[in-house]
């Protein structure tokens, strides 16, 4: 790796440099952290990962999302092997292929070289990470810190501890992700899928109920979530809004709403057993829309919303401070 | 009442003055339709109801969300009867109070003096329309329009039919919602909860489960909900999202995630048993953030924050087209 000045001391390793480690190489780089990717893909490592983040950094400065791509570009490194990446890092991002062999493995060979106070992070959107992690000398010191992809614009993390990760593991975990500009939970225990894909999939498994069942269009869904229920959970989750549903807050919209819900709850089919048939009807919906050979442009569509979506948001909170 | 020049022959009767017929009075006279609203509360009615929806226009007006306030409030008045409202009325929205007993008395009384040709529309949020029209003259054209409140704000209208609603009563309600500006989708048959209602406490029921069994906070679900799943959500909804994020679309989507989806599915607890407890415990989690005796102020902001969502989607969606 060629050296850069860098406004923090410490080197954060990344290791996996897909679309979510590439990412998360910009989050800490952004942050003024030295950065050293790693991927067993060497050809694309050492001629796409740098030129492609090059290319996501100078569309957040378009986006007015940060004023220093050059400096945050330089911070970003490459190295030839996992041993080269973390033994010199503090911190280290796991973020490879979502298969419990594969990650079980490159867990072990991160364990061999990192520090002996260095912390381990798994980007795992649905695995507890105690059925990868049991093997490892520094499990006390690894957890799952599970983003959003990508996360340089979404800013939730999902922080969850394993068995025998210590507190002050999660602290520093905690703490580092606020720092970078991360708006981090933590999971007092395991579960599998975390918090948010089983919000997410519960939600989507009764959507698969309402469009097999033929109540509605995959296009009804997509509709009823982003122009009825987003609008509102853009900047409040669902609690508050039941608690500024009712002029005596939730407790009151409980008494109003609650055997509605309770109702609804004990009829919705999130286990609903789909099948390839309504798997491929929606696809041709959607595919109606959106051809599978115009997703690449439909991407970056959705990644300038997104910027946009989140100079709103900043915009707007900033004014709901003041 | 007063009579108003107005830009659209045709008048809309409004049965029901509380948050959601108001609201709905301001979706048609700001589509510059005469609206007749009726309450049995005469003294609100009176004296209250046309003051409030003037502060709400006056606010949207401040908003830059219409600019025509004195227009459009001088195009709603109110009546002392249902018959006065609904007698020379071509489509009539009732948004009485969510009971089966008050509905069908209302509608009963409606159904007396609606003409022949006029379509009634009920608010309800969950009830399917069959258990509270069956008895009327005129169900074949009747239906629900079930707004999300205030409709002024959130386009999102579900058109749920009965078994006895006609073709044509579900089109000429299609074609008045979006001619007055809102966003209909259509259920083609009856269920309790709609679609909205469904997937919202699906995947509230899913949140209550992790948070009774001590998994994260009421505050931690927020967050991942306003943080995580709607940045995206706030522009395209779940199926939508799946079919952007692999490079095959929603096909690809469940080849690689489909049984993480099935897995977290069948484990999941819509139907999850909470109890007092629990919601009280919540609810002191959220008052201890927003007191109850700040319910009114958080209210204000929130429909703030929601008119700036109103005014950024319709820019980003302007932009979008061009």
């Amino acid at each position: 790796m060629n050296g850069q000045a860098a406004s923090k001391s410490g080197t954060v390793a990344c290791i996996g440099a897909g679309n979510v480690g590439r990412a998360w190489a910009i989050v800490f780089a952004r942050a003024a952290y030295n950065v050293i990717l790693y991927d067993t893909n060497k050809d694309v490592l050492d001629n796409h990962t740098i030129p492609m983040i090059r290319q996501s950094v100078e569309d957040l400065e378009s986006a007015g999302l940060v004023d220093d791509a050059n400096a945050i570009i330089s911070r970003i490194n490459t190295a030839d092997s996992i041993r080269e990446a973390v033994s010199d890092s503090f911190y280290i991002q796991e973020s490879v292929l979502e298969d419990l062999q594969v990650k079980r493995t490159v867990l072990c060979e991160i364990d061999q070289h990192m520090t002996a106070d260095a912390v381990l992070a798994s980007s795992t959107s649905a695995i507890p990470g105690s059925s990868f992690m049991d093997h490892l000398t520094a499990r006390d010191r690894a957890l799952v810190a599970h983003p959003v992809n990508p996360p340089y614009l979404i800013k939730l993390v999902e922080i969850c501890r394993t068995p025998w990760t210590t507190d002050s593991t999660v602290n520093a975990v905690y703490n580092l992700m606020q720092e970078v500009g991360q708006s981090p939970i933590c999971l007092s225990k395991e579960i599998d899928g975390f918090i948010l894909n089983r919000l997410q999939f519960t939600l989507v498994g009764e959507a698969l109920h309402l469009v097999s069942e033929g109540y509605c269009t995959a296009a009804d869904i997509d509709r009823v979530v982003s122009e009825g229920l987003a609008p509102r959970w853009s900047f409040i989750g669902p609690f508050q809004v039941a608690h500024l549903n009712a002029t005596t807050g939730f407790r009151g919209f409980i008494d109003g709403l609650g055997s509605m819900m309770r109702r609804i709850g004990r009829d919705a089919k999130p286990d609903y057993p789909w099948g390839d048939k309504i798997i491929d009807q929606i696809h041709a919906e959607l595919s109606a829309r959106i051809p599978v050979s115009d997703v690449p442009k439909a991407q970056s569509w959705r990644d300038n919303r997104l910027m946009e979506f989140s100079r709103y948001t900043q915009k707007a909170n900033e004014k709901a401070d003041n």
